[in-house]
């Protein structure tokens, strides 16, 4: 039974907020309390389960405005034994939290670099001769505020309320449909459910090599839901892709699909299939 | 003809050591000068082009290790007006810079993300009590080494010889193979050559609209030196392609799987054909 998730720390993150969504799901369908570690980084969440420090972990995947979570992907290609058990999808609303009495008070903004760049067109509107600065998270950026009175950071609403500040406006993302899909991990397999998630390379320097991948899916029927490429990390053009599909490997032609993808990849890890979490 | 360069500065960067490269070939093809007009943002570069200020600029498109650069991405896409004239590569090497005595007496480390990323297990292993705090730039990461004797800062060892500061460690790099590509765009016609880059979204929910897309160049023989999936900003599981072919755009068979891909996608943009510069 698990008894602990590991999420980006400290408290106030959107990924402590994905962990306490999931806490309340979890008890309402096992009676189990869920016991919450913070880590300083996302790697450091994936390593700590991975060697069973925790039973679960929550990590954010993709942004539907900033795209996939470069960190958490090369984690989880690297480390391989976290399967996914579960995804959600939560609003991110960020807000501008400051004790400067008004915005033209403000003279530098503080945030993690993804938040900075979800707010990029609202600070050039709003706070145009202010500084931006990058921060390690959303909360760590609120540290700056109690030393700096002309300074503001990006964070959440809920962040503002925990330490107790002021929210100056909210939201300021520049683009309403903001949206995280974050997966919770762990070492054991995955339940099965109508998405698989895998990632694979193909060899180098053979034309068309992805589009034979793609086609067997295709032929079947299955949709994509996602495809990312990163690089391997050996030379420039040589990719990892990692794809999301509809459609769940515990069936018959499902997995004869991913048997033929083997015969065309030069690595394939699958990191299992499961469902979206109703919350 | 052309007359300026804008780069992402302060001086020491590693789009200023592009753009200097670029400088060199263009006298020696020219015998014109061009002038160096550093800008504090990749976007602001961009932008400023567009607008007329700068008649080329120098960006990082991709690099070996953390991929595309997204920021470049996005804003290029969104510009459409920027056509690129050539391509170089570069390779990067990354160097600890500090005042302090020795590896022990180092508290902080500061650096671009991009930077960080790309050290991140020399880090780890070398400087594991460190705190690592992101900045702006690499060259802005060297202004908290006046100030702090225990900080240390990821930069070049140009960029330690420019600002006369010690190097302690060099390359520091996770990879050996750390080489990032850059763009020169204006807003001229691209010149032609054997590399054209495009970008493209395919309607929502189609299934198999991206193998459709790819099938158009398998099947005459054009091979894919890179794709890269961004999302469109409306909603999680929309993508724009950024995808780059190893053909010459004003070749016949290379037009007409243009004009049928135009078909296919639901908005196209074509950023020209151009040749990597031999330096």
């Amino acid at each position: 039974m698990f008894k602990s998730i590991a999420h980006l720390g400290p408290p106030g993150t959107h990924a402590e907020s994905a962990a306490l969504a999931y806490r309340d799901w979890f008890a309402k369908e096992t009676g189990q309390e869920l016991e919450l570690h913070p880590y300083p980084s996302i790697p450091k969440t994936l390593y700590a389960t991975a060697e069973g420090k925790a039973d679960l972990v929550v990590v954010p995947a993709e942004n539907s405005i900033e795209g996939s979570v470069t960190m958490t992907m090369d984690a989880i290609w690297k480390l391989e034994v976290l399967k996914v058990q579960q995804a959600l999808i939560l609003p991110i609303f960020h807000a501008l939290i400051s004790r400067a009495d008004n915005l033209a008070a403000i003279r530098q903004v503080y945030s993690h670099p993804q938040a900075l760049a979800q707010c990029q067109y609202w600070l050039e509107q709003f706070l145009p001769a202010a500084q931006v600065i990058p921060a390690n998270s959303t909360t760590e950026a609120l540290q700056h505020l109690t030393e700096e009175p002309q300074a503001a950071a990006i964070s959440s609403e809920r962040a503002a309320q925990l330490y107790n500040l002021p929210v100056i406006a909210c939201p300021i993302n520049d683009y309403p449909d903001n949206y995280t899909r974050f997966w919770v991990l762990s070492l054991q397999p995955s339940p099965g459910g109508n998405c698989t998630s895998l990632a694979f390379s193909v060899p180098a320097n053979v034309p068309g090599a992805l589009v034979k991948t793609l086609q067997i899916f295709a032929h079947r029927g299955i949709n994509l839901s996602r495809i990312e490429s990163r690089p391997t990390k050996r030379s420039l053009g040589d990719y990892v892709f990692f794809i999301d599909l509809e459609a769940n490997a515990t069936e018959a032609f499902v997995q004869s699909a991913l048997d033929e993808l083997k015969t065309h990849t030069e690595i394939l890890k699958i990191f299992g299939s499961y469902n979206l979490l109703p919350i």
